[in-house]
């Protein structure tokens, strides 16, 4: 295998002389892509139908004599100066009526029908100008969409797609009001002009703010989306992604899309499970196609160690390819002009450039051994479901944290199993996977659950918990137990729902101060004794067919059921009471749940992460100091020498490929 | 006597089969009442001028046939979507022009002439349904009018309405220039169309800002009483209250109101002081008429314990009836749509209902030998005074924590005596009490000070402190010694004043370091010698009659005067002067006025609190541990056997209701 | 020498018996000057052409009476109630066009033409009228200009001057686009309409924000210079300045005045370089010229010392003169009703006047024998460059913390040699001192770059670090090595740099868990070890000609240069190669420059401040406790009795004033 390197390249700031020095010093570094014109509105475009795109041309073909392949990019993200002053309706508006202004990024309306005019004409033009360009690889659609530093759009030409969006979808203001439930505090509508737009995250709760969520969602969708077919409409193969796409669906919309690209910085000295969430969700994004990471930062430290190779290894091993960095050679102004690149403002190969080119070597000999590899296998995985996102926290904002939380702890758990979990979709295939959590499902849709039942019927464990399916898809609290639609697999209902309070940061602690202000719950799990902290929300289980694992050990529900297990089909499905548990007591279920669904936990030191392609095992310690550890492997450490009669030792924030004898847990 | 429980109810939400389900409930749980209508006017005035009110009626009968009677509410903190959209001006406005906007509540400008009369419409029409409804308990105008989300209105009616009252009040320019002393930083008014409204909170300190606070206060008190006299004039002797009234005079708005209601909700694991604090308030805003609770939340526990049942008795032992809870069933949707109630989403009656019902059996049972229970008994009172507090603070945010912490620190000590004190208008009868505390009272009224005379002269004890008296109504310093109106009684004035940078929270602490940095003071209190810290504000006593307890021990005032006793008429009168002083020295300072004043202060365990009617006695342990401890009390527990020999254990976060022999300290 | 007190006073507040009795008691205080007018527009032009200046009159002849002159100041910080009515146009607006209110001070725009008019009107006025005033003194233009409550100004004057101003200086748009290199993030302009000002801190890194920030500072100083032009026109030789001006170019505005005036209100039990750098700033401002203290306040103590004495012995050590307390009498409304003035609101002289008073005797009588006291003597200075800061940090918010930060070191470690630097612009004259440290010079314009050649190769000693000499004017990269125009002197170069993160403080730790994630230097100077961290921004130095005294110790740039000397001519210039770094590393650094430059270092105790006037040595201990040293001194402490066989001591929070033999270092 190859893995394909490239970097963000801005002919519109340079002069052919130097693309061709640049040029020729990303061939002579083995590299194959830049990324081109995600912000050359103004150069493309300097007057209203005036298009300028020699300088793109000439860029293309430099690049392509020197076996550099081109990903183009529509600019529709930067609007020009002469653009926001000729069309300030183009420009998002705050529900005060105060414009974004020109100067900055983003700061358009997905939705105005005057932006989608001018963006087309110009995403249309390049089409019909590179269409026969051999040296064009691929496309991408805009830049970040969804990153504005603004808040969502309020201006007139939202609010009307709104009205018009609510109108075909409910028809009458009766199954209006009765979807949402006006009734509260005033809220019914009894005319179509009295509809606007919520605030994503105003503390309000109400249906119309889940839908307005949803309609802005479509919305972002549709602004990249009709890009790509007006792409599409000219090269019909044209091969078509976005990147670091934020605050929507992104399932739905890369479904429509050939790649998802990932925009990824990580941290200083950040700790694993931190890094690997943002890397892992991009890889299920596209179940089957490999992810690209379209932007990742050439910092040769941060501040004392070679990350650029540490994190390299990372994303191979979690199946990027190909993979960009951001960027190549400093803008001399502007926002980014501080960033650091591959060569610097001096436009000289320095540092930086040696090390890339080193690596790019060091990858070519390493994997071309293995030209078929196979994308990380995993054995579990974790669903995340917009829709039911919004429906959980939309209009409650400090719900967010802890849907946050509570799927970051399930992830780790996962994590811990022996290799990263998959990130996916509630739609994905769920045949792959022996292991399946779907943490607070706030909605879930009868198809889904009918997938649930296939899946654990056919022998999948599945993991479920808290306020899981006790709602609708407008968010409506359901007026009966949960949860919805999936009672007969989890053998047990929940209702009699209570809120509790709960701490930022949950661990259970044995003292008897501890219990008397957290809730405790224990019991047993494989015949050892477990015991654990829950908060947030919780309820009263009333089970049927299930067997009750752990239960409350003190508050008013002392003695109720807290987790269940029940066997249905070939599989198990196990349901805890509450919204957020400690991490450890998650780790204990996750490991209670592998065993019977039959996977072999292997259990790596803290802060290492593992990847498994074929039979290349990936390791990443993210530990500042060296471990050691034994492990049943025959094989080599590829990059390095440190793999001996089975113990292999990894330096600080180095990286390891075991080449094993064959697929081993 | 019966302690009638009530709960808020929203049958504009529920058909009527679903209200004579829930209604037979409470009519088996026992309860009393239900309060209706507060939100709903979007369902009592679908369209402008169409009104509709069989669903209510027919609410209000199915629950009197029950036996449970309503509480009507106007529904003015919630206008309808048609009504902001037809009238925009309604809305509140910011300073800058911004409007508030439909989808919340409490949206709409108090002094708005379109929203009274659209008000007062609606209001009229409801008393004119049910007039004569034998149902109807009483009326709720609004609802926690006050608690907006937007701030203060700036809107042109706002506007216009201010220059009108300044102009009413002041009669001339002259005269205004005068009383503002509007001089400094160009503030001078030349014509009354110059004049604005200024914000509550700016940092601006100028007498306009005081006016535009007691203007405000004006308003919103108006904004409800119209109200209140719009259901007079149909309903003569209709028995009307509000409910978590804020931000305005509350003693003078219900002094023309029959009812103070509280909407109390308690926070998780709070200490005791800070729980007490708003339930006395409350008690306090009409003297002799028991307060309502109007909301507060039927959580089973926060989250380990049944503290339902903790905090009712500790309402009733404060003298609160009726007892609302909010509320009744889940709303499907809206912004409370995750609060805990009685019955749930589901609405089945479960683990609250039981709770609740039980609990009113025992309300029932333990509280009927006593049909005529008095209120409780308070032998000291704390004088709080809008008006002053607003020329102390308005204009100076980061004073409002000062004038605060000394409330609060004041209120602790007073409650350390043995029974919650009383928390009181200046304009209330002093002859109840034998030691009245006036934390930084800023402005004294002639009158107050009239009223102090004859207190203290026949027999009270009176403490006050720091800046009191030194500054006019309009928050003008005053160019005389304090303070004002009162020297007579301390027998000594206070001057050369000086603001101390002072620590959030203050505590002394022997140490050289701590003398270097902060004042001390120090003394004898009763022969015993007494030392502690003083802060935020201070200044030279000059003695006339009074006697010197304490000086400073430190700062350039070493030596001079801190605190004083002065012996007038029958009574006493107390000064010590700083702004702030540390709980512990005000303990003593109040211990040592107890004396004075021959009240017998009774110790009781930290974090137990205390309340007195006739010979029961309610104690409230706020600790997570059980305490235990010898009284004097011959009686019994009537809410357990946990007295013995005089010595009464009470488990953590649980009540009694002592039965005494007779009246007891 | 005489050191002349005034303060500010208000006649506009006051009546003619009052200004009559105040004016006896400033008289008998021994005070020299009353400041008068900064806020008296509505009482100087209580209508538009209507002018009163009798009251004024009065009081400049009673104080003249008393032989107290007058400062005047023009009013243009506080526009009236009907001028703002009439004229909105001239309040501030921000970019989303709400407008700044009157009630405020500073609510007005610097730019506005029509603003612009009516203060020169004004103020020319006020010139007619006092123009043969033998009691006016001088003149102060505004009050504080640049510390105003609201944002920059955007207002429709602005953005049409900033478009003139932009238009005079580049010319053509190509020379503009060129100059701000526009083309990232489509930032070209094809239309001088396109042109707006941007925000001074928003994160945008552009050119344009550059110029914004630029042209601010103009314009901001145009408006106080265009009143300066209207008065001097009228009296040539008026005396005139103005006080804490703010945010923009001091040394160019100064430039055009007679005076600078500080405005300090010293922190309680502040740390002694955070008080030091700001008065010691204002010193530098005009090379020469004693500062003016033009407000400081009388407060006794904060809160427990006499720290009024303290700061005036520290101004004057700094070479203040006059200096000007904030206030006179309290104002009984407004703003600034609670701040702490010399007679309060009473109006009586209490003990804060007889402190005065006693320490205006005091200083008489130490200082009358040294009728010509110089300014304090400085070998070392460090270079504050506006234009340079703005280069570094405009656009890149949390860039300025990082530039306060590293001029805060090299400011303290410079003070450590044993008396405070001068803090001067990089116009000024180098000649006179031995030692010169310019920090984060971002962009070093060529003149500079010759003035700082001509220091060195003559024998002084220079230190520069970081990304100085990086960005060119406008704030573009560099396309070429730095440090610019000046590579030559220190005899090295740098280049691909790198941004580290950077903790907010910086300390060096030996622990290995340090080391892990710090970058540590080490090396040796002066024959000892030297050991220590850097943060922020670093990069490659290539030496030429220098010597290197430190290297990288860890990191990928382990082993390379990061500290370097070079002998130039007579000097010597030293470069270090982060843009931060930790206190002790600098202050052996600055040690080891100082051996290099001829000065020998005194070391005093900490927290002790030190200021050299002829053979006047003034003392100030910032500590609180007592310290006591050995001196090699002969003389006397004029303050005091403490001086004996060389040995001092000094008790907390006080001052000295030894008289030495003759100057010593």
């Amino acid at each position: 295998m190859k893995v394909e390197v490239g970097t963000a390249y801005y002919p519109e700031d340079w002069d052919n002389e130097r693309v061709e020095y640049d040029a020729r010093l990303m061939r002579e570094a083995g590299m194959s892509y830049v990324r081109m014109g995600e912000f050359a509105w103004s150069h493309m475009e300097p007057r209203e139908n005036i298009f300028e795109f020699k300088w793109l041309h000439d860029a293309v073909d430099i690049f392509g004599k020197n076996g550099v392949r081109t990903i183009l990019c529509t600019p529709s993200s930067a609007a020009p100066a002469w653009m926001c002053r000729k069309y300030p309706g183009i420009l998002r508006m705050k529900r005060n009526g105060e414009r974004a202004w020109f100067g900055v990024r983003d700061h358009t309306c997905y939705t105005s029908k005057k932006y989608r005019e001018l963006v087309l004409k110009t995403a249309g033009k390049m089409a019909l100008e590179f269409k026969d360009d051999p040296n064009i690889a691929g496309w991408q659609i805009d830049n970040e969409a969804g990153c504005s530093r603004f808040p969502e759009c309020f201006c007139p030409d939202c609010q009307a797609a709104f009205r018009e969006y609510v109108r075909d979808k409910y028809k009458t203001l009766e199954n209006l009001n009765d979807a949402w439930r006006t009734t509260f505090w005033s809220g019914e509508f009894f005319d179509w002009d009295e509809l606007e737009l919520e605030a994503n995250w105003e503390n309000m709760g109400s249906c119309r703010t889940v839908e307005s969520k949803r309609f802005r969602s479509r919305e972002q969708a549709d602004f990249i989306l009709c890009q790509a077919e007006a792409i599409r409409k000219i090269i019909p193969d044209a091969l078509i992604g976005t990147n670091n796409y934020c605050g929507a669906d992104r399932y739905e919309m890369f479904s429509k899309l050939d790649f998802a690209g990932n925009d990824f910085y990580p941290k200083v000295n950040a700790d694993m499970y931190s890094t690997l969430l943002p890397v892992v969700r991009y890889r299920g994004l596209k179940q089957g196609v490999a992810p690209w990471m379209l932007e990742t930062p050439p910092r040769p430290g941060w501040p004392v160690r070679d990350q650029m190779r540490f994190y390299f290894w990372l994303y191979v091993g979690q199946g990027y390819n190909p993979i960009f960095y951001f960027h190549w050679n400093s803008h001399l102004s502007g926002n980014e002009k501080l960033t650091q690149t591959i060569i610097g403002a001096s436009g000289k190969p320095g540092v930086k450039y040696e090390m890339l080119k080193k690596l790019i070597a060091e990858a070519d000999s390493v994997l071309s051994p293995y030209p078929g590899l196979s994308l990380p296998r995993c054995e579990c995985a974790i669903i995340q479901d917009y829709e039911a996102d919004w429906v959980y926290a939309v209009g409650f904002p400090e719900r967010m944290e802890a849907r946050s939380n509570t799927f970051f702890t399930c992830f780790s758990a996962l994590s811990g199993l022996g290799a990263t979990p998959e990130i996916i979709s509630p739609d994905a295939n769920l045949a792959e996977y022996k292991l399946v959590v779907m943490p607070l499902q706030a909605h879930i849709r009868k198809d889904i659950a009918e997938k649930l039942k296939e899946f654990v019927s056919g022998g999948g464990v599945l993991i479920m918990n808290g306020s899981s399916g006790m709602f609708d898809g407008n968010g409506k609290n359901l007026p009966e137990d949960g949860p919805q639609h999936v009672r007969e697999i989890f053998g047990m209902t929940i209702g009699e729902n209570r809120i509790f309070d709960s701490p930022k940061i949950l661990a259970y602690d044995p003292s008897e101060e501890f219990a008397r202000k957290n809730v405790v719950v224990s019991g047993s799990l494989d015949g050892m004794d477990a015991v654990g902290t829950a908060a947030q929300w919780t309820g009263y289980i009333t089970v049927s067919s299930a067997e009750i694992l752990l239960t409350f050990a003190n508050s008013e529900l002392k003695g109720r059921p807290f987790c269940t297990v029940n066997r249905y089909g070939k599989g198990y499905a196990i349901y805890f009471a509450a919204d957020r548990i400690d991490q450890e007591l998650c780790n204990r279920l996750v490991l209670y749940a592998a065993k019977k669904a039959g996977i072999i936990p292997v259990i790596y030191p803290a802060e290492v992460a593992v990847s498994k392609r074929d039979n290349l095992v990936f390791l990443s310690n993210f530990n500042d100091s060296a471990v050691e550890f034994k492990t049943g492997w025959k094989g080599r450490n590829l990059l390095g020498s440190s793999l001996r009669d089975g113990v292999i030792t990894l330096p600080p924030r180095e990286s390891a490929v075991v080449e094993t004898a064959s697929e081993t847990p």
